[in-house]
Parts: structure tokens; sequence; C-alpha cells
């Protein structure tokens, strides 16, 4: 059986297969096919944006098209989430080159349907053409559920910060593909599935929203960058007790192994998905919301001792 | 003066620049900046989403950056009004690789926020990544303004088919472009204005929707595809005057200089973004709108001879 591409079906027999795959809008809606969707979201409507482009954020030896899919909604999703707010629809863009498996192009299809639908939302349009390398768009519309909008903004000295989720698997896990030993991989499968595939908490995150949250952010670039992101947004300093930081089931073995300080992953690795909030002193926490430091008057984030918090990435290499 | 890269600056700093020209949200909204923006809107979201790839969708050596940034919004804005909407927020995503000139992104940005205000909307989200090619993702989202989405599928034998707008501009400007002649471009330079920025009539494609509209697409892929798209939604067929086809000024001029029948970009070229609706018998036309031919049971597009319409693409340049 020779692999169709998507120069054999063509960019129209391409949507055809994709259509089918994400199945028709709901009653009273306008689902995928049409100039554009229509979806019946009641009140304000959060809304993010994502591109992702193989090579730089995905690999396609390392993970399934269905994974890669999956952690493209995820990466979406857990910013609706962040918000307070609930995922309803997806907007997929899709680039290939036309040597580009149908098979491939369905799977990362049929990841992003299941992480939606693990969020509450589906697939309604998008977007398919020709690229040199593949790349993915993932707009995620949603609705509050919140009282308002949790801004990164918010966040007041008193408050205490605390964490939604477990830090440093994604970090652990990639350090572990890196590697690129089977028999590690296989030892530290549960990291290395974490970095393929994060599970972000989004009711918990929602949760933090209805309990009273100032502040929040999913733990996108790194625990220790998006503390920075909301304590400059809020003008504020964050104080963060490191080992109350909740680090991800196999982090600790995986850095044993690799010669690794956990700490670094759990502080500096991006894509754990986790939410960070900050959270009024009256506020109930939900359960399986951990404490970890609290906000202060100034500027920057610190540990305990007042050292500064080290991590985080720029795409671009750069400076500032 | 050294040029500042994307490298120079990074991607916060880029991301800074960005949130500057782009500007704050309204009162009450959430602007660029945080997690997710949020928008009040009000009732059912209309959504679209489109990737534009260098090289392949646009070129930097043919169209400035902001010419470029303004047809991206035009290509998604078009997409809600043709069902029968008005975009009110854009969400994009940017690519490009570290060597890009922060000006090339600052312009392209420039053109998007432009052609949202002329479209009756603004930016109020987006990501920024690394990738090999410069990239743009513009996702659309507006409020319906006619009294119910006007789809693909709706068009009924009896019905007239209308033009908003006019045809051929874009392909005969790239056919002036691709000639690398600059006497032919400055001689032709209306349609080459054109094909790298198209104005769609955006307020026309409500009044068609207001007036009862029963199926409605804009000419992106070219009017004969496009005319394709709605007879095999509406599981019609269509017969259109030639004749009666509203063609762009500058066309036939374009077309005795190069050669060309007219008649092949007005019928093949995409990108003008008219609008082709179907409207009822009863129903009004609004002043601007060309009557080129009627709705008839059957399948295919033809003229009046009976000979099926040729033209449209595909981006794979793939069968089916």
């Amino acid at each position: 059986v020779v692999e169709q591409t998507l120069a054999d079906v063509g960019e129209f027999g391409l949507v055809d297969r994709l259509l089918e795959l994400v199945g028709p809008g709901r009653p009273g809606e306008v689902g995928p096919g049409d100039d554009a969707a229509v979806v019946g979201l009641v009140g304000p409507v959060v809304a993010t944006t994502d591109v992702l482009v193989e090579g730089l954020h995905f690999r396609l030896d390392w993970a399934e098209p269905l994974e890669v899919g999956a952690k493209a909604a995820a990466q979406s999703c857990a910013d609706v989430a962040a918000m307070g707010g609930r995922t309803d629809a997806l907007l997929v863009g899709f680039g290939g080159p036309p040597s580009t498996p149908v098979e491939l192009a369905l799977g990362l299809m049929r990841g992003l349907v299941d992480e939606a639908a693990r969020a509450g939302a589906r697939v309604v349009g998008g977007d398919v053409v020709r690229s040199e390398s593949l790349l993915l768009s993932v707009t995620a519309l949603g609705t509050l559920l919140g009282p308002h909008p949790v801004q990164r903004s918010g966040a007041c000295p008193g408050d205490r910060v605390v964490v939604a989720g477990s830090l440093g698997a994604s970090a652990a896990g990639l350090a572990v593909l890196m590697t690129s030993d089977p028999g590690l991989r296989k030892q530290h499968a549960g990291v290395v599935a974490r970095h393929r595939r994060p599970v972000p908490d989004y009711d918990l995150a929602v949760a933090l929203a209805r309990a009273g949250a100032s502040a929040m952010i999913d733990t996108s670039d790194g625990f220790a960058a998006d503390a920075g992101h909301v304590a400059r947004a809020s003008g504020v300093g964050l104080v963060v007790d490191c080992a109350a930081l909740p680090v991800a089931a196999g982090v600790a073995a995986a850095g044993h192994a690799l010669g690794v300080d956990p700490l670094t992953w759990v502080l500096g690795g991006g894509e754990d998905h986790a939410f960070l909030a900050t959270m009024p002193a009256g506020a109930d926490l939900p359960d399986g919301v951990q404490v970890v430091g609290e906000v202060v008057e100034g500027s920057g984030v610190v540990d305990t001792a007042g050292r500064p918090l080290a991590g985080g990435h720029d795409h671009f290499g750069g400076g500032s």
C-alpha cells in the first residue's frame, strides 16, 4: 500500500477528510466547511492563538502526530483556563509540504479533536495551506466561568501564591528524549509522556477563578519566568518557597539518572501547563492546590533566602 | 544606523513593540498581553482563521509589509462579511527567523491594524514564534448583522446570482508583477495595487445578508471555483452570463498589454475578495450589486451557452 500524500489528494481532498473527522457543527451553529464558523457563545468571549512549527515546537520523531495535536490544543485551552474560562471552540490552521502523508495530517487533527473534547470544546473551523515546514495555528474561543477575567495584573501584597498541577515533567521528559538512549526513555516513560502530551487540569483553574484568584497564568514559559510575568504585570514581588513547589512524578528519578538538579526543570522548564495563581487571604483554596509562596510589595521573584529565581527562555535567543 | 532584528530585541522585546503599536483593550475588555484576550461580543460569534506563508501567499519583494498585513486581515474579514457579519477582533500569529528586521514585523502589524480598522475591528491578541519562513496566522471574530448566518448551502433554483465588488484585478496585477517589467508595473499600477491590497466592500456584503441573501461566499479562490463551492454546497446549478460579470478597472488594459483574455483572470483569478451571493426573487438588491446569472436545478456552473466555467487552483497542485 502506497501512503497517500497531500499532493495526491490535493487541498480540497484533505479538507474533505478533515471535515469528516471533525464532524458537523451543533444544531443552530455553523461548523467547518463554510467561509466562517458560527458559534453560540454566551457573554464575553475569551480568545487566544498559538502557532507551532515543526522542529521548533514539536518533533515528529519524538512524538506521535496525535500527541502533537493534543499538545497544541492543550496549550491554547490552558490559556483560556488561566483567565477562568472554558474553551468551547477551536480553529485550526494547518500547513505542510505536498509530500506530507495524509495520515500525519489526520493524526494531528485527531489529537486536536481529542484534547478539545477533554477541555469541553470541539473544532469548528480551520485552514489548510502549503508550507515548507509543518505548522499548526490553534485559536481557542471560550466562555468565562469565573466572576471576571483573571488577568496577570491583579496580584496584591498579602495574597498567597498557589500552583494547580505539577512542575518539571515536560522539561525532564525533553532531557530524557535528548539523550537518544532507548533504555532511559523506557525507564522514564512517565515524564517523556508528559513532555509529549501535557494534561492541564482545566477544571482546577476554573475552580481557582471561582474561588477569587486575583491573578493567574499557565506555566508555559516555565514557573520562574511565568511568576516573573505576574510580578511585572501586577507591580509586586513574589517570594517562593522552592521546597513547597509541586514536583511532578518521575522528575526526581530522571534528575538522578541524568545528573541534573530537578529544581532546574521545576523552575526553568516550560510547557507543563500547570496554573500559577495568587489568592487573597480570605479565599478558600480548592482541593489539590499547593501553596508555594506569597505576594509582597516590591518587584521580582525570589526564594525564601531572597535569591532571584532563575529560568525561562527566549524563542529568538535574543536580549532584553 | 544598523537595522534591529528579532534576534536583537528577543521575543519579549518584539512583543512589547507590537503591544505598543496595537494599543490596549477597550474598557471592560482584556486586550493583548495576557494569557488570552476577552472581547465583549453580543450573540453568536462568527470565527475564521487563515494562515499565510512567505513565498506562497505573499512576497515582500512585490509588496510593502503594510500591504501584506492589510491583505492578510482583509482575507479573514471578508470571510466574516460573507456570513453577513462584521469583524470585531483579530488575533494574529507571527512567525519569522531571528534575522527578520523588527521594522518588517511592525510593518505587517501596522497593515493588520489598518485593515482591521477599515472593517470595524481591532487586534486583541496574538503570538510570536520563531520559524524558518515568515508566516502569519490571522483569526477574525465577528458579530452577525444579518438575520441569520448566510452559508454557501442556501441557494435555491430561481434565485439571482449577484456580485458585490469587481473581479480580475488581483490576478491581472499578479500577472503584471510576474513580468518583472518596471514599465508595465507603472503603466498598470492600479491592478498591481489591488493585488497587493484588496479592498473588500464589507458593508455591501452585510447589506446583501440583510436583503435576504440565500447563500454567499467571498471570491478568494476565483469566481468560477467559488461559484462551484456554492453550487456543490447548495445542490444546485449556476448559470452565469459572463458578459455581465463586473470586470475591475484596468483588467482589460492589462489583458491587452500581456496578450491575455481578461476573462481568464475574471473567472480564474483568486484573492479579489468580491462577494458572490444568491438572492431570492423578491429580495431588493442593494445599490452597487451586479446581477450575473441565475440558480437552476442540477449541478455545476455553466455559461449561458451551457459550457462549464473554467478556473480555480489547488494549493498542493494535487488531484481530486
